[in-house]
């Protein structure tokens, strides 16, 4: 079966393997505007189904994500080989702390470590539009 | 001496010590918008003094980063202790593929590595206007 492939070559991953991969690892980048500026953090994150979830205390990811479209990117590459994959999930962000919604709560039920010293009482997850792949395919033969 | 920290509770790296970790990785997260909607991807890159360096071919990237504000994210975080560190540069990226400016033209000189199987031959440099940087502290002792 052909592979699909992006106009920049690289092989195109399709959604149930992204969603694999997603749950692979714990660390992703989470890139918002603040205002016309665009911001990439760090943030430990979990996945259930397509929903990512994170924690976040007082600060810049809790005053601009939050009902804001952002983008969320994880990936595992080699640097020495350039070889390795990349997912990004592009959706809102919803502030769900609060939220007594039954599957909003189990939500905040996986064990989720957060890497601040201040309190990381904020929960917020990321409502998918669109989820994205790409392999990296290493050094050529 | 008192180490800043951020609202985040997390320490703050100064300027110097920034530019330094950057030029100790090759990959890092661009994130750009497209429309009003917030990307990010990865890239290879280089650093220059304080000016981050990468190619790309056709694709997204060069449709939407070039001429725009965007911020670019590297870190080295230990999953499994949640340590590490991550350094954002934000500022305005430029195309300087056909630039002839000396010090431009020097930009283009480090050896760096492409992973796109088509042609990269679009230069791109990131003119910083803010260089911040968190370091991770760790699970508590």
């Amino acid at each position: 079966m052909d592979v699909p492939h992006a106009r920049s070559g690289l092989e195109i991953i399709d959604r149930a393997e992204c969603l694999r991969l997603l749950s692979t690892r714990t660390v992703g980048r989470l890139a918002f505007a603040v205002g016309d500026q665009p911001l990439v953090l760090p943030v430990n994150y979990a996945v259930e189904g397509d929903v990512v979830v994170f924690r976040t205390g007082e600060g810049t990811k809790l005053d601009f994500a939050p009902s804001a479209k952002v983008a969320f990117e994880v990936d595992d590459i080699h640097e020495e080989t350039l070889s390795g994959w990349s997912v990004v999930v592009q959706g809102v962000a919803h502030e769900m702390t609060d939220d007594d919604d039954w599957f909003v709560a189990s939500l905040r039920t996986p064990t989720l470590r957060t890497w601040v010293p201040a309190a990381a009482e904020h929960w917020v997850r990321i409502v998918p539009s669109h989820i994205s792949g790409r392999r990296l395919p290493g050094p050529p033969p």
